[in-house]
This record gives structure tokens, sequence and C-alpha cells, in this order.
């Protein structure tokens, strides 16, 4: 593998609120066999809802903006990184093509983190099983989990299965809200750019371009489950919608891909315009729904940055122009 | 900024093990407006209690052996990034000393996840208040939290401590063993390395040291609040301790730093060679617990690359004689 330059690195965290918890008891409590007998004191100010941002900014940058990536659920910013398998990930790919790349963590998720005081979040966090993510990620059939039997020609990397389920994170079902606010404090940080949302933040990205159609310039929604169901803001604005393989065989999918079709269609009524990529469609067969993490990853990823560098060039072009 | 050359970074979970849950009820749920009615089923297989790791290779390696962080509690490994008034982190520093740098998210932390599964960990997380980070990370006395007025002559940069709260995760108080095994892992799969860990970090690194003393090569234990009480495998093996300053200022920290040193003089007992990097004693004033974040943060790293690198080359020397 070469050498990759980068010009700068970093991260930060973004948007969040204070809260102030009172009039709750004191505790007692041991932090470690060399550190007891401490005086937990629950009341207080605390933060919560941030989102957590890593960026790398390569050396040459053949894009004008940056991109930023967002997770999908049960998932942190860590699914765009080394593949369970080993090979590289988009994040690393985008760094070498050029492209300074943005990866959040979603409010609740990863380095983010979550609110563990009382009165703030409710329902309770759920974590996904290894069957779960087996068919709803459509590596094969659920009925298929137990002889780990993929659907023909699934170009998910089998022998990694196990290090998916690792890297899945429990989540909770009430901060859609929060995710997208925090989200909308990252594209203010980062400035113009491209957003890049997969499952479900290929829905929050559809719903941060709503919020600020001047900063997020293209919206790519990788496999979204559904978005905003209308659209004020989209006049002229460009989104890509990426779908890979296998949706007919499965009864979730093939109504997660109508409800994603319905908020594209929203997208074109309010005047935006929007690009589907069916891979199937394309040639590229047996994509899973993780199709960054797919054998097929980099050719997903070639297609995703044509379509990009189109949007870059004009807008180049119309930043010259002006 | 200058440009860095990476031969290569990436990220991997490490550790954990399987638990399956059955017996449980399903549940009707809605992921989000555009994904509804599904129902969930929490039976089946899962992947609890693994780290979460990230490294950077520089180009040109500087030192014979990489260098694994581990953060201290209810923190993750955003504590060696970017820091929070947007000064370069201890990862970005070590990376372009030409320190292969691996950073760990532990077990509950971060991206490496935490259970919420029915029956697995037992109580409940707790947050960590403004106040408590205010007093425990000794920044000032918890009395003068509202004023904001921090120790004389304090290090840590006052006007970002909101930023620094907003790093704060969640942490149950009984995952100790669970962390300390995933480290382990994470030290595997790394190789002969030497270990840095703060706060509650530095007493895991002391502990995974004692149980793979042929790949931790060097433990560096930042502001540790004790360790292990009796070490058989520390024969030979060089540790430093390091201590920032208003120690005395903070009964907690006067109790902490008391147990910090029990766990030294026991390394020293197992026949290991410890040494004691004294902030204040060495002319280095007004260190707060986040030493790493502190404005001086380079001139500490500066004193522990120095060890460090005196380590390195009579461990190279030794290599190059056997």
């Amino acid at each position: 593998m070469c050498s990759m330059v980068l010009g700068g690195m970093g991260s930060f965290m973004a948007g969040g609120h204070r809260v102030r918890i009172s009039g709750e008891p004191c505790e007692d409590i041991s932090f470690s066999a060399g550190f007891s007998d401490y005086r937990y004191d629950p009341n207080g100010e605390y933060w919560i809802e941030q989102s957590y941002v890593q960026y790398f900014i390569p050396h040459q940058q053949r894009l004008a903006l940056p991109v930023v990536l967002v997770h999908g659920g049960g998932l942190t910013g860590s699914c765009w990184e080394t593949h369970p398998d080993c090979r590289m990930g988009w994040q690393e790919s985008l760094i070498r093509r050029g492209v300074s790349t943005y990866v959040a963590d979603s409010v609740e998720r990863g380095r983010a983190g979550f609110a563990a005081l009382p009165g703030t979040w409710s329902g309770r966090p759920l974590q996904r099983s290894a069957e779960e993510s087996w068919s709803l990620f459509r590596i094969g059939k659920r009925a298929d989990f137990a002889a780990r039997r993929p659907f023909d020609g699934s170009q998910f990397p089998l022998e990694a299965f196990d290090d998916l389920v690792r890297q899945t994170v429990p989540r909770w079902l009430t901060n859609t809200e929060a995710q997208i606010a925090a989200l909308v404090a990252v594209v203010r940080i980062v400035g113009p750019c491209y957003l890049v949302g997969h499952s479900q933040g290929g829905g929050h990205a559809m719903a941060v371009a709503e919020r600020e159609p001047e900063l997020v310039r293209a919206t790519v929604a990788l496999e979204p489950h559904g978005g905003p169901s209308r659209f004020e803001r989209a006049a002229g604005r460009p989104m890509l919608h990426v779908q890979g393989d296998f949706i007919d065989r499965d009864d979730t999918w093939t109504r997660l891909a109508r409800s994603a079709k319905e908020s594209v269609k929203a997208w074109r009524d309010g005047g935006g315009v929007a690009d589907t990529l069916d891979l199937p469609r394309e040639g590229l067969m047996g994509n899973s729904h993780m199709l960054m993490m797919d054998r097929n990853s980099e050719t997903v990823l070639d297609l995703v940055m044509q379509w990009l560098t189109r949007i870059d060039a004009s807008h180049s072009n119309l930043e010259a122009c002006s």
C-alpha cells in the first residue's frame, strides 16, 4: 500500500445542549479497587445530544468540497473504516482519492456518548442480534442464518460477519430529532459540503439538506429507509439515491425501499434533482445493505465518486462564474 | 501546519465474546417514520465486551515499537485527539513524531459499544456532571465551579471546559475485568508495544502488563488511581508513573495518589523498574488530571517521549544483540 500525505487531521464535538439534574440522592460508589468510598453526586450540569466528528484533510485535494459520512442505525462511524475483513474502507479510500473526509458518530452512538440521566431519554436502548444483522443487512434470509448461507452471489465478505456484529451498538428509538439537530450543527461547523448517509443516516442526510440547503451542496442517500415526506428547499439541489441487490427477497426491505422511493419522489416534487443508482441495474450484482463493506465496495464508491465529481465540477464552475 | 506522511491507517475490534439471549418476548417497534411496524426479536446471538482500536502508522518510524493509548474512566479514545480548544492532541503529535499510534476505546465506551441485553451487566451507567469533571479532573475546587475559578496557575484551557464535558460518556462500575481482558486482546493483535494509560486506563495498563509481559515492553501510567497490588511478572520491566499538580489540594486526589504509589511500590517489589515523573518536581507547574489536554501538553509529551526513547534504544540494542 502506498503512503498517503495528510494536510491535517482532528476531531471535534458538535451540537448538544446543557441539562441540569437536581433532587437526586447521592450514592457511595467504588470506581475501582484503588478508588472506592467515593460520594457520587448525580446533581449538576451535563451536556447531552452532541455529535462526534473525526476528519482527515488530504494534502492534495481533488474535490472542491469535503464529504461528511453519516452511519446507519445501530452502527457508529467505524463502519466507514477498515472493513471487518481488513480491506480498506470508504474513509481511507476517500482520503487517498483526495477528498477531505469527515466521519460523524451520531447522538447516542460511539464517541458521541449517550445520556444516562434520570428523565432525559424515553424508552430503552435496543441491541441488534447477529440474526437481525444477517437479515436486516440483507446478507441472507433469517432462516438461513444458522447455516450461514447467504443469498446466491452475495458480495458481503461472509468470513467477516462476526466482526460486523462486533461493530454494532445499541440504539434508542426516540432520538431521530436530536440526531438530525446535531448533524445540522456538524455541517454548520464543516461548512459547504457533500453529505453522504447510510440507512438511517441516509434519511438524516435528506433532513439535514432540507434544513441547511446552502451548506449541503449534494446529498447521497445509501439505502435510506425513508426520510422527510416533504421538501420545501430542495429546488435545483442534487441528490443521489443508491440501492443494492436482493431488495425483493426480503419483505421488510421491499417495504423500506418503497418508503425510500417516496422520499426521493418528495425531493423531486420539491424541485430537487434526484438520480437513482440502482446497482443491479448498473450491472453490479450481489450488494447487501452494507454496500460500503461488500467485496465490490470500491466499485460502488467509484460510481458515487463519478456522480460527486460531476456535481463538484459544475459547482466549481458556478463558483468561478459568480 | 506541515503535512504528515502516513504509511497506513485503519481500525479493528478486539476481544469480546458471544452471548445468547432466549425466552424474551418480541416487540413491535418503529425505527423511524419510514421504518415502523417492525417485529423486534431480542432473542439470538450477540457479541459483547470487545474493544475498538484505531491506528496510524507514520511513513518514517522513529520508535522500534508502537504506542497503544488507553483512555480513562468516563472518557473515550477521543481524549487523545484534538484538544477541546483545537490544539493538536497526543495522537497526532505522536504520529508526527514518527510513532505508530493505536488508540483504544475500552469495553462499554465509545465505538466499543455497550451491552444492552437483559441479565448481562449489573448496575447502571453513571454519567459525570460538569461539577464532578471540574473537581475530579483537578481543574479547581468544586466550590469554585460556579465561578469557574480554577486553581492558581492551572494549565487547563479553561475556555474549553464545556467541550471537555461534551467528551465525557457514561460508565458502569462493574466492567474492570472485561476491560482488562479486551485490552489484553488488543496487545495480542498489536504485538510488542509500549502501553500508555491515563487514570482508570493507567491501572488497566499495569494489569495488562502483568498478564502480557512479553508484549508490553514498557508501561506508562498517567495519574492512575491504583492498579494491581501485586506483580509476579514485572522483573526487569520498565514503568513510568506520571503525576501532575495540585494533588494535595483535593482530598480525593490525595487518596488516589497514595493508592497509585502503592501500585508503583508493588511493581518495584515484584522486581520491576519504576520511574516517577512528578511534573511539579520537574518544574512543570499547574497540570490538571487531564495533562494530555493542558496548555503544556506537548512539554509533558516531550518528557514521556524522552523516557520512551531511552527504553526504545536499549530495547533496540537488546534486539540487535540477540
